[in-house]
Formats: C-alpha cells, sequence, structure tokens
C-alpha cells in the first residue's frame, strides 16, 4: 500500500523532505504560496503539487497526514486555522517548523476540538538532510505518533535511529528548542577557539589544516567541526563575511527557558548574547563607557566616520 | 629498518600510546618512575622497560627519539634537566604532555643549548586512543618535526589524518591548549543543554533516547555526544555523580590567552568558570548575597547543616 502525505511549505527544508519521501516511493502531495515552487515541485519524480489546502485536503486519502514545514509563528497559525475545518476526524497535523514549544501545546488542544490530531516535530539537519537524513524528535499521543513513524523511518538517516517520539505534546519542540540551544553554545565556542588561533599571529597558524587535523581523533570531533574544515579549506580569512549573527527563536526560548525553570544555563544564554552584540545591539552601550571614561578620565573618545544620526 | 622510540611515563596515556606504536612494529623502549609500571609495561609484546633515563639513553640507538608522557610542570621540567644533558647532539625530545606553551617556547631555546632538538606535541583521544588513534598537533622546527613523523603516522588514526606541525616550538601546545578551551565550551554547553531537558520534567523526557536520537543527523551531532549517550543510556540519573567538575591548565591559559590577545572569548571563559563555581569556589560569594538580602530585606538566611567552620 502505498504511502501518501501532504507536504506544506516547498521551501529548503520541505521541498527536501518531499523528495527524499517521494525517492522511497511516497506518494507526495505538495503545496506552497509561490506558484514557482508548486510548478517546480510537481516535475519532481513522485511528486504532485496542488494549488490550495482545500484541494490538498481532497487529493489525500482518508486519515491524512499534512506535514507543515512552514516559518514558526504567524504562517504556521494561518496554515493551521485554514487547514483544521478543513480536515476530518483522525486526519494528524504535523508542524515541522521550529515553533515555540508552549504554541504547540496549545495548538494540540485547539485542535483536538475538531478531532484533528497534532503532532509537533522538531527536525534538524539542514541542506544536508536530503542526503544523510534528518533527526527528528516529535511529542504527541501515541496513538498519533505511531501515524507518522513510517515516514519518520524514511526521513531519518536510517530506519531505527534518528527519530524519538519524545513524549506529550510539545516535547518535540521542547527538546528541538534545547537542540538549537546547544548548537549555539557548541557554535559559539568553535567560534571563539579559532578566532584565538587566528589571533596568534606570530605563529601563523593555518586554521584549515588544524580544523581538518581534530577531525580525527580529537576530543572536540562534531560534524560543526566537519563543515568548519570545509569551509576554511575554500576560504580561511572570511575577510567577505560580514561578521553579523543572526538568531532565531529557539536560542532566545532556551535562555528564557532556564529562567522559568530556574536552572542555570549560563554558556547558552551568553552564546546567545554574543549574537545580539554581533549585530551592533551592544553599541549603545559602548559608546556610554566611552563616554565615562572621558568624563572620569579625560580618554580619547573615537568618533564614527559617518556623520551623526540615530545610534544604534 | 626497525623504528626505536624512548616512552617517558606510562599511565594511561604514555602507556597506551606505547601499545600503538608497539603493536606497529616500533620497539619501544619505556621507564616510568613506578617499578609496578615499569614490570606491566615490560609484560607488553615489543615493548621494554629501563631502570633509568640513563639507561634508556644507552638502550636507544642514535638519532634518539624520547616521547615524555609525564604530568606538566614540575615533573616535566625536572624529567628535561635529567635527559638533556644525557643525549646527544641532533636527539630529539618530545613533550606530549599537556605543557604551558610558552614553556614549550623556552624548553626549546633551553635544549638548543645542547644541540637537543624540542618537539612540543598535544595529544587528544583519551583513553580511546589506543583503539581509535590520537589527534597530534606538534610545533618544532621542520627538520626536528620530519624526525617524529613516523611516530605519527601511527599514532594518528590514520597515517594521513589526525596529525599535524602546526607551526615553530610552542605552537602544538597552544593549538592543543585552545582544542581544550574549545572542549570546554562545549562540554558546557551539552552539560547545561541536557539539565534543561532534565528540568522539563512534567514532560518526563528520556534524555538517554534522546542523546542517541541527535547522534544520527543532528546539528550537534559529536564525538562528546557519542559518549554522553554511553553513560546516560546505563544511568541517566547520575545520583551518584559528584557535581564537581576538575579543570586543568589548558582551559585557564585559554582564558589568559583571550585576554593576552585582547580578543573576547566569552562562553569558554565562562565554561572555565562554571567549573570553579562547581568546585565551590563560588560559595562565599553566594553566603555574602545571603547576607545581603538579609540586611536590606530581612529575607531569612539558610544555615548550613554542619557545624559553623571556616568558610569555603
Amino acid at each position: 500500500m502505498t504511502l501518501h502525505i501532504g507536504m506544506v511549505g516547498l521551501g529548503r527544508m520541505g521541498g527536501n523532505m518531499a523528495k527524499r519521501l517521494a525517492r522511497a516511493g511516497v506518494a507526495v502531495i505538495g503545496f506552497d504560496p509561490d506558484a514557482d515552487a508548486r510548478a517546480a515541485f510537481a516535475a519532481i519524480d513522485g511528486c504532485q503539487s496542488v494549488d490550495s489546502l482545500e484541494e490538498m485536503v481532497h487529493a489525500l486519502p482518508p486519515m491524512r497526514v499534512v506535514w507543515l514545514m512552514v516559518p514558526a509563528g504567524e504562517q504556521t497559525e494561518a496554515t493551521i486555522a485554514e487547514l483544521a475545518p478543513r480536515l476530518h476526524s483522525e486526519d494528524v497535523i504535523v508542524d515541522g517548523g521550529n515553533a515555540f514549544y508552549k504554541d504547540s501545546v496549545r495548538r494540540a488542544v485547539d485542535l483536538a476540538s475538531y478531532g484533528v490530531r497534532f503532532v509537533d516535530c522538531g527536525v534538524s539537519g539542514g541542506v544536508w538532510g536530503l542526503e544523510n537524513g534528518y533527526a527528528l524528535m516529535f511529542g504527541g499521543s501515541p496513538a498519533a505518533a505511531r501515524e507518522i513513524e513510517p515516514f519518520a523511518k524514511i526521513l531519518a538517516p536510517a530506519a531505527d535511529s534518528g527519530w524519538l517520539h519524545c513524549g506529550p505534546s510539545g516535547s518535540g519542540h521542547f527538546v528541538k528548542m534545547i537542540h538549537n540551544g546547544i548548537e549555539y553554545g557548541m557554535m559559539q565556542a568553535l567560534g571563539e577557539g579559532f578566532a584565538l588561533l587566528k589571533g596568534k599571529e606570530d605563529f601563523e597558524l593555518d586554521v584549515a589544516a588544524i580544523a581538518e587535523m581534530w577531525r580525527h581523533g580529537s576530543v572536540v570531533r562534531s560534524w560543526l567541526l566537519d563543515l568548519t574544515a570545509d569551509f576554511l579549506r575554500e576560504d580561511a580569512e572570511l575577510a567577505d563575511v560580514a561578521p553579523l549573527v543572526a538568531d532565531s527563536g529557539e536560542g532566545r526560548w532556551t535562555a528564557l527557558e532556564a529562567i522559568e525553570q530556574g536552572v542555570p544555563a549560563p554558556v547558552l544564554s551568553l552564546a546567545l548574547i554574543m549574537r545580539f552584540a554581533s549585530q551592533g545591539k551592544g553599541e549603545y552601550a559602548d559608546r556610554l563607557l566611552s563616554m565615562m571614561r572621558n568624563s572620569f578620565g579625560g580618554h580619547k573618545i573615537e568618533h564614527t566616520a559617518e556623520p551623526s544620526g540615530k545610534a544604534k
């Protein structure tokens, strides 16, 4: 019996996940608000696109599984609001986006009023997931979790590893949130370490060669180090890369979770805060410190090159 | 032609490295101040023990390579002081311990006055190195580095990976120091993340299963996570493990290096500081804060169970 799934959101993540499912013989019905994305998707073997969520519901055999890979927040909220009344009892919505876990707890309750089951699923693996498989961590009732297991076994790196039903609704996105919090800390640790290697100018260290060497037998070997070795091999100076790091929900939520639990997570929190600093959000404080040093000690103030305007 | 090497220090690291070399056909002459360690070593195939450094020098054919795996600091200093005058011109001392890189720069200069060449070599891999191989990062002149390459190719996970001549004297221990600094940050990030998983009591998360799942396809997959998954599988509560984390030189030196360079490494520094906190070194500050809260707000002071003594 052919497995069917509806995939909503055919971007970098959803599109690749659909491809991985289709390659394994799953019939994937895809929808994306963008017509070009739909057309590109329809050209993939085993994939069919539809022009609306309504049409998707009709195209899927019952007990429908609709997997959302849309941005967390308003778009997820709007998609679920449009989808829920069209689905039938026992159908399953999987939210594979990076939603805040408390939203997922609420959505599971809300959807239950339609008889629709909800699974919150954290997905890790980025653009490499298509080939390597994705780590999947999901939350929901045992019955609902069982419905998505056949898909998890295909999306994961192997049928018996890389996926987990973590617990009740919200727990999938909770575990993904903590995963990303750890990711922030690991990235910052690697970033700071390589900055100190680069900063030791008299040794003229080849940071690309060091990254590659550490991949073999060292304690810090990791997938993030593998990626770092790859891009440093191409360009170790990174002069063209702006020193500005975006942050997203999970890093902030992890820091807030630590405060809510009253459990110290200073490194995860500081890794987040260093991203704020990279975004220039600490500049007003720096200007203020510079003025204070001038006020009490007469220390020189450096002036900005641009004409004076509103300070960041 | 058989390769010969002298190994000084036959503990967990030196003993296993000697075994890995002997398995590959290297004739290993070993010395350890402890007679039992020497006897155990002599029983290994391809290994021979000697009763003094003097005897080791006589037992090795020229151009001698003597590899030290002794604790950094006084023991390394004393061993080199005893060994140097006994060695001959062009002989090589390799310090495979975790010495401070500035000591290694100084030792290379000091040993040059004896005509003895010095290679500082950071070794990573812990107790798993015997089977998996060690990551080796070494510093010294190109000629001296070439002398130890045949051994590096055996000790590393593979002949063509996991070892690197990083640069001049001191650079091997410098790179190892930064490696360990990164290790501190990664460990703390994982520790904090798992604490938040454990702290989310209403989800009753299986942290061992989560660690195992993350090993496959996630962004945080790493050797440290592999080890974590292994020990959590045996015991996820860790109730018998004292929450006290030792620190060693490299973590402190990394934080000092950041200050010396004037380059921010807040996460690596904080990971170190959290180990100090785990050692109870922050308790006087905590007592003080408790007293202040009592002083200005009348907040209750908790009293220690033990009779009053000298506060930590």
